[in-house]
């Protein structure tokens, strides 16, 4: 006899905010990678008091999420994985974020709690991604032995970055903010954070680019080098230019932009 | 401005069946202790063709699940943490069943996959348990020097077991099963999946049970000890006693079975 599949109504608890990455595109495949991400998880109204008493004690906590920015989408078994080069592979299998149902999870460290809400590090999320649940991570997440089947995180060939512009001389920019950012770009482009369908578009048709991507309120323009990216441009949110593709207007299907 | 909390319809992609427990009394707080207990990941019929390809190569998943087992309560900000004897923590710095969302997380083993669903060990989940995601454990799952706050599994005492039984007398057991299940039920009742309601009235009134679970599809008849657990009977389910307190019957509030 078969059973029919329940349904279940589950509600924000908290979103992000203030997290360096704006945007679906440029936001890299797993957050732990970039412990330079910073994002701040604040709690909805509805949400009762005391629920964040004792969180300060764990290093690392698990956001549940829901990926809000999926396009519209035919719901597939398989999907294309970009560390497998084009071959696909079964959904569940895989942390892609077109699944049955959109829901995402991310290992993230704590930073400091608040009364509304908590800091966060290394996150992979993108400002205003809604979170259905908060869990400490315990000694039981820990697999003995894990065999990681084909993600074999080796496997991604390290960018190199080159920079063509300085960021001493952003305006906007505090002399001691210049680091922070400074890592934080480099770790988020060396990791390649373009679709597949990008990087096809360069080994077939020579396309370089420009790109931009939206870091910490800061536009960064690179273009694609043999050997990397180099950074043509860092400018203030407020003096966007509109010659550059964005990922945001330009999301090709099939290409998860990260995984969960 | 505060935005409104959004709402998501979720769909079960997967139900627990032929699962060592069968009821939410008695099933273990942290299934990666027991890895005897086992269950079948069986995919409902609406999940696309494909979804498990390439999930034999994982040693370990994610089971992102419901807590379908709770009863009516009223949403508190903090819980009754078993392990802290009474004190109670913000819901989001543990992992218990009575949250916001009632959203579970559970790390198994795989054991092997088949057409229709996939068997997996260390289970802490009960028959029809409704499945909203799975996912494989990847490498990014693993906190580097993770600090686990309040959560310290070295304080659980374990209880000491007494056969006052012998499972070869029991009909339906084959003899190359009598082992597997003497370790199962012993790793069970020795991390004492007794709600805290049953341990105070132990130490109140110096009640000892009889306290009756399922396992395996044999109930387990037991009474406490001074020194932990004697085990009084082990029948088929079929001849199922009805003068045992059963914890599907006597569910107390505020007394999380398990945690998540």
């Amino acid at each position: 006899m078969e059973l029919e599949a329940s349904t279940f109504s589950l509600k924000t608890v908290a979103q992000i905010v203030n997290c360096s990455f704006k945007e679906k595109f440029g936001t890299p495949r797993q957050g732990v990678l970039i412990s330079e991400s910073k994002a701040f998880i604040k709690l909805e109204s509805w949400v009762p008091h005391g629920s964040l008493v004792g969180l300060e004690g764990f290093s690392h906590l698990w956001l549940v999420w829901v990926f809000h920015k999926n396009g519209p989408h035919k719901l597939k078994g398989k999907v294309h994985a970009p560390r497998l080069a084009g071959q696909s592979v079964g959904v569940f299998a895989s942390r892609s974020p077109h699944r049955p149902n959109p829901i995402g999870l991310s290992l993230v460290k704590l930073e400091s709690v608040e009364e509304k809400g908590f800091w966060v590090s290394g996150v992979d999320l993108i400002e205003g991604t809604p979170i259905l649940d908060i869990k400490p991570y315990i000694a039981e997440d820990l697999a003995p032995s894990p065999n990681f089947g084909w993600i074999d995180n080796s496997m991604i060939p390290k960018r190199q970055i080159t920079w063509l512009t300085d960021l001493n001389s952003v305006n906007e920019l505090k002399s001691e903010e210049v680091l922070p950012l400074k890592n934080l770009i480099e770790a988020t482009l060396s990791l390649d954070p373009r679709p597949v369908i990008y990087k096809q578009l360069e080994q077939t048709q020579g396309y370089k680019g420009p790109y931009g991507i939206v870091i910490d309120n800061f536009n960064v323009q690179f273009t694609s080098s043999p050997s990397g990216f180099e950074i043509v441009s860092v400018t203030s949110e407020n003096t966007k230019p509109s010659t550059v593709h964005h990922g945001a207007d330009h999301e090709p299907n099939g290409s998860p932009p990260h995984r969960h």
